[in-house]
């Protein structure tokens, strides 16, 4: 049971504490409404799950200002991209290279036939124009990530809603992860939630996940005006996903306005401040816009930071990548100074 | 998205508390030290859970005597018979009727034909040797639950092992579902966990769903000695399906032998009760061996509960039962006095 290639493993039987640059994951931790939401939960959690969420789904329908018809929520984001393929069972998907490989990984159990395009270096990943022609009608899906996992790169509102109406007249669905799009600056102008309900077309996936630093609870959302399609993913699972403590957890996490304003500034200052400091060490940083950085280094890092207890995303395993590259968290001011620290260390060894 | 047909769905816009008769849930209420395990874990909630649940699976390992790499570990049992129908995608099942809903549902999922055995009322639907001569070698998959949900029927261990073997020779997989059996008394000498390692085509499902009273957490397990089924498995779904309040919950509830003796004394006691006071009004009680009982009754029951705020299982939507069965959790002896007292009012009525 290997075949595990995500960051965020700690599991690997290290003594000391890690501190662990290669999960995406708010460096605020959890907030403590939402400790609290989890701890008052803990009565209700003899019994089952509500297995329509109504409570968390009416609670993302205000804050969202979304249907709460089109919304689905899941044991954390990549249930529903399994739900997704299984429910919709594409035939000829576009991925790109590199993206989260959860994609792949979805579309692999249901033997879709997979067509890449490979973002390029020299364009910093982006996804530009040149995707516009690659969107063939024989296409019945496929996968983008606004801002990108591992790149960083988010797509123009411009653009995607080009990619929307393509797709649209010649029925494709756009699967659309924004989970990473709330740490952007200025996100609401460039989500495509706003559009859910004229794009019958559009899935539009988002999480807490990495958002209020609760990644081990498990909670996404899915959010779609095709509500066969949503029954469908409904079905196309168990019908108790999501714990209780979960769907409690996603209800208090959307009252931490503070929190969450805190955090935004937090991420903005060392995002600022983690690409300067790479790029002086001679790093070429892909320019991030979200919680995190992809970056290439000539010299290899991951062996030698995890004896400093510091773990980073090693992204050669990322379709489209190569050795050299690797993604990082941004995290408090003096956690990212003992990454640098260490980098240094290494770097002066070599 | 209203497909859901089981227990336990004390959503349904109840103002007042509901006493739930509908879900087989531990009447003891999840073990302080569960809840403990929860707290404590939020500190690591930030992270991501261990896709491969080592701790826990350690602790279960010890626990029940069997090898750390026979068993994988779910977000609730439910999440296993999904995961095993995608796995395993059967040509041809056999499943009981009556039997839990979830298997048909994830046979459906993956096309498969599925074959039905009508259990017999006037054997009190128990799995019986006529069963035997119906193993024929186009199956490739057998679902059996001992004891059986709904009906609270073992199946005695030599019938059960004449089944494994005659499965083995065909090259069928038992699909054993016991989540239930810890209820049983005596149950170890029924379960077939220990010939797990000696039998690849067998696969045990368990659950701390019930015993626990931590249905809200969702957390079961299988056992296979199939590594590559397992492995499988874990493939079919997302890697992080198991939540860390879950991992923890799991590992802490093992250790609460005092608690599971005293729910065992509970049980027994109160559902020989219950069976004794549903006869004496005159219900036809199937005779249970778990925490559950099913039983017909002449009087509609389910409708007028509800105006008593007490939720018990209608079993009309069970394939192989009729409209007048229903089935209830054996509870404390209050609650039980509770039900009992709402029935002789509903009776008095008619």
């Amino acid at each position: 049971m290997d075949f595990y290639a995500h960051g965020g493993n700690i599991y690997t039987g290290h003594k000391t504490p890690v501190l662990d640059f290669s999960a995406n994951i708010n460096p605020l931790g959890m907030p403590k409404q939402v400790k609290q939401a989890v701890i008052h939960s803990l009565d209700a959690c003899a019994h089952y799950p509500d297995p329509h969420c109504k409570e968390l789904t009416a609670a993302l329908s205000k804050h969202y200002s979304i249907h709460k018809e089109h919304i689905l929520c899941g044991n954390g984001a990549a249930d529903l991209i399994i739900r997704f393929a299984l429910a919709q069972k594409p035939k000829h998907a576009l991925v790109t290279a590199p993206a989260f490989s959860e994609y792949e990984h979805a579309l692999r159990l249901v033997n879709s036939r997979i067509s890449f395009i490979t973002l390029r270096a020299e364009n910093h990943f982006a996804v530009t124009e040149e995707l516009l022609p690659l969107l063939t009608p024989d296409l019945d899906t496929v996968f983008l990530c606004s801002p990108n996992n591992p790149t960083g790169q988010t797509i123009p509102a411009g653009l995607l809603k080009q990619i929307l109406h393509i797709c649209r007249q010649h029925g494709t669905v756009l699967f659309l992860d924004e989970c990473f799009l709330p740490f952007v600056t200025d996100s609401s102008a460039q989500s495509l939630l706003p559009v859910c309900a004229d794009y019958p077309n559009l899935f539009v996936l988002r999480a807490f996940t990495k958002q209020y630093a609760m990644a081990g609870l498990r909670l996404g959302f899915g959010v779609c005006s095709n509500k066969a399609l949503l029954r469908n993913m409904h079905r196309c699972g168990q019908p108790w996903s999501v714990s209780v403590p979960a769907q409690q957890a996603g209800v208090a996490a959307l009252q931490c306005s503070a929190y969450w304003k805190q955090s935004l500034a937090l991420i903005d200052t060392e995002r600022a401040f983690l690409m300067q400091a790479l790029q002086q060490r001679h790093m070429q940083v892909t320019p991030a816009k979200a919680n995190y950085i992809l970056f290439y280094s000539p010299v290899p890092l991951e062996q030698k930071l995890k004896a400093h207890h510091i773990l980073i995303r090693s992204c050669e395993n990322f379709r489209g990548l190569k050795k050299g590259y690797y993604r990082i968290a941004v995290r408090t001011h003096a956690e990212n100074l003992m990454l640098l620290d260490a980098i240094d260390r290494i770097l002066q060894e070599v």
